[in-house]
């Protein structure tokens, strides 16, 4: 019974992509696997990278005048009912509660998959006028979606996110939130995660249950897959009607006000790893990283080593930046190996002969370059190289998503790109027809990833069925 | 259809304590009820007090080298049956998930009513040497427990709270933790909500299913009943056993680790509101106020008023202190009301009179005292006057425990205070046995509240049994 803890190697990303990252999310120790079937553990790793992720995008919100709410995890069936899209939607997913303590619920009650409907019922009851509108409303939470299959962050049965809800006066009005807090993800996934997104909006057949359109960010991982990173939903009046939500409006007659949603989850973690990640494991933007700054004393035995490396770790804890120092018994090298593993931003190793000179040697853990800095210049440099880390990262990522965007006019081509060029996204012109979205997946293996916001000045036609069109989507194939 | 906002008195705190309560929950809009049965929404306000509460906490826990988790929400039932206490004491108010999807399950799954069975399970398989020891975690999270009644904060189906759980190498170490984070909760209770407490143990029946020993911190209400605020559980190896969590030690030899787990929860909010609130509404300790200071200008048709406001606002942003303008269109009066409903600490009004003598007017929520304050010194005296708040609900909260706690000698006495008194804390020597406790109840209508970590030395007899017996405890009808 008696367990080791064995320094194993991961799986190369070249050869086994899947395994790869299965292995970088346990090795790095961001989630274990629990006793319950599809449902996984946040450890105190990647909770950590969540929580950075939580501050800065509430703050992001707060600033826009959002307010944070809780609503009731569990919704009786006949709420979740009234809007018929959604709960076909939704249905097929959704765990039910049917016994509470030892009786037997008259009603069922669903585990919210999402919350509108919550919502909805709550304004439905304290909504009165126009002078309360615009509600600006979040909530952080956990929500469940009964999957077949899953992956760690990717898809599992339970996962945590973010759901804004909001209600406002006019259509106009929330659209601009819709598309406000869709450039809000865009922004936090490019400058704070280094990771470049296309945001356009989703096809009929690919948009959220209920609403009347669907905006989202698609990122590329390093496998030229997509990843669907975040989305905004705008609804019109729709759930408004099915729930009766309504207020007295300026001309003093009673008006459904227009309603918006978006959300991003902890898959954000997952396109972190598969965007950045190497083969020795995660690589972390500055930004979410738990730990920014690792220091490692070198010889530690040497009088005075640990010494300055106590008074350095003071120094750039001092800054404002989260710091750690290893002065455990394992070896350099060992300790290299476990934050290369974590991702660790950037690694200040200091031993005597850098001491004397007064410096240390600071390592990039995104291109593995050793800076020598002078022990008087760390307040300067490090924030430097925290920023060079977040735009190399940016960079890298930016070129293997232009790298891999193609454009295409047959399905031959498509096929040619998905099958003998490594994939990745396809933009091609299209008619608008569902049986065209269909076809591409059945005959080429992709689907419908966005039409992108920005568009061509020109005419092509539609590569399945030859009609002519003026707009272009992107096709791929999705985690 | 049309709704209203009337403005409405609150039921007054002597004629109906109960409905007094529940007209400052909605009234200060901090929760509402939702359509499913025994579950409130937290509303804005209501969820920014607790935001407060939980980064004050937080912080203190991670200052204590605590890390944040996210364990799953769903508990399989046989899971949860390896702890006998454990599993009798909460079964009756499990809520419990067996269909998912459209799958009948083959087991049905917990909502989680608290979560020592699922890091257990989790330790059980990551847990292998003394050198990962202590594991200090917390989560953040709403659990489940099918109350049969059901009050705002006190008592609701659902309810959010956060849960440390920790194991350590000895059970001294997981005592000391135990000890710790009850420390923790007095300490903030006292300086930061203004609520002084009673430490102490719970006796046998009162105290956690499946504990060796749980400690608590019982607050006086208003209305002299008690209020459980926070508790603090020692579990020995019992659950280790129970759940084969086991360690290699520093002799090479499996062990088992020794268990703490402490919370509190949005009954905090409760407790604030039974505590300081009067019958204006409301009343915020400083520290975890959503609006520190409201800044109403008066007469805002004159010129420059507004602007002058505006200038001030600024300022006290400046000064970290989280403040809010009114500049609406209604009236003075209206919104001096409506933040003393809200329990805004400091109320800062400036007119043209107070402008051309360079001086603002700041009123005490807690007392009413109002001030006068020249505008230059604005960055001393309102950090000043947001203390004096903090204090002056302290002393009041102090002289109320302290007017209430009485020593009695027998149980007529007991029940003299309880029926002519207006009850309160009563303390009396208790010979330890679970009968005569009963029997308390029973006879006085009272339960034990704690054996306070303050003993007296001297010895006196039981009032139930006559037993001679050197042990206190406090007794008081609690929420």
């Amino acid at each position: 019974m008696a367990k080791d803890k064995k320094v194993e190697q991961i799986t190369d990303m070249d050869v086994d992509f899947a395994q790869w990252y299965t292995d970088v999310c346990r090795k790095a120790e961001l989630v274990e696997y629990s006793s319950v079937k599809g449902f996984t553990i946040l450890r105190p790793y990647g909770y950590a990278i969540w929580e950075n992720i939580q501050h800065n995008l509430d703050s992001r919100f707060k600033a826009t005048g959002h307010e944070n709410v809780a609503m009731p995890v569990l919704i009786p069936e006949s709420l979740l009912k009234k809007e018929g899209e959604l709960v076909n939607g939704f249905a097929p997913e959704v765990a039910w509660v049917t016994q509470g303590g030892s009786e037997e619920l008259e009603e069922r009650l669903a585990f919210r998959p999402t919350s509108e409907t919550m919502f909805c019922d709550h304004w439905s009851s304290v909504l009165q006028s126009y002078r309360q509108l615009p509600m600006l409303y979040n909530q952080w939470c956990s929500v469940i979606r009964w999957e077949k299959t899953t992956r760690p962050f990717l898809r599992s049965r339970e996962f945590w996110w973010q759901e804004g809800h909001t209600i406002h006066e006019t259509a106009e009005e929330a659209k601009a939130e819709t598309e406000q807090q869709l450039n809000c993800y865009a922004d936090f996934c490019e400058n704070d995660l280094a990771i470049p997104v296309v945001k356009g909006r989703k096809t009929d057949k690919e948009k959220f249950a209920g609403a009347e359109a669907t905006y989202t960010i698609e990122a590329m991982m390093k496998d030229h897959k997509a990843l669907q990173s975040g989305t905004s939903h705008y609804f019109g009046d729709k759930f408004s009607r099915a729930y009766d939500v309504t207020f007295t409006g300026r001309d003093n007659k009673l008006q459904y006000p227009f309603q918006s949603s978006w959300g991003v989850s902890t898959r954000l973690i997952g396109a972190i790893i598969m965007t950045h990640g190497d083969n020795n494991g995660l690589v972390l933007p500055p930004s979410i990283a738990p730990i920014q700054v690792i220091i490692i004393p070198v010889a530690m035995h040497k009088p005075g080593v640990t010494e300055k490396a106590q008074e350095v770790l003071e120094r750039v804890k001092a800054m404002g930046i989260r710091v750690k120092g290893d002065f455990s018994d394992n070896t350099p090298g060992w300790k290299y190996a476990e934050y290369e593993m974590k991702g660790v931003p950037l690694r200040l190793e200091l031993g005597p002969r850098d001491i004397e000179a007064n410096q240390c040697v600071i390592v990039r853990r995104d291109n593995g370059e050793k800076v020598t800095v002078s022990l008087d210049e760390l307040e300067t440099k490090i924030p430097e190289l925290l920023q060079a880390v977040r735009d190399g990262l940016y960079e890298k990522a930016k070129n293997n998503l232009e790298e891999h965007t193609y454009f295409a006019e047959t399905i031959d081509e498509v096929k040619d790109i998905v099958n003998n060029r490594g994939g990745g996204f396809i933009k091609t012109f299209w008619c608008g027809d569902v049986e065209c979205e269909l076809a591409m997946k059945e005959k080429a293996g992709v689907s419908s990833r966005c039409i992108p916001f920005v568009q061509e000045n020109r005419t092509g036609v539609c590569p399945i069925c030859g009609k002519p069109s003026s707009t272009t989507i992107f096709w791929g194939q999705a985690y």
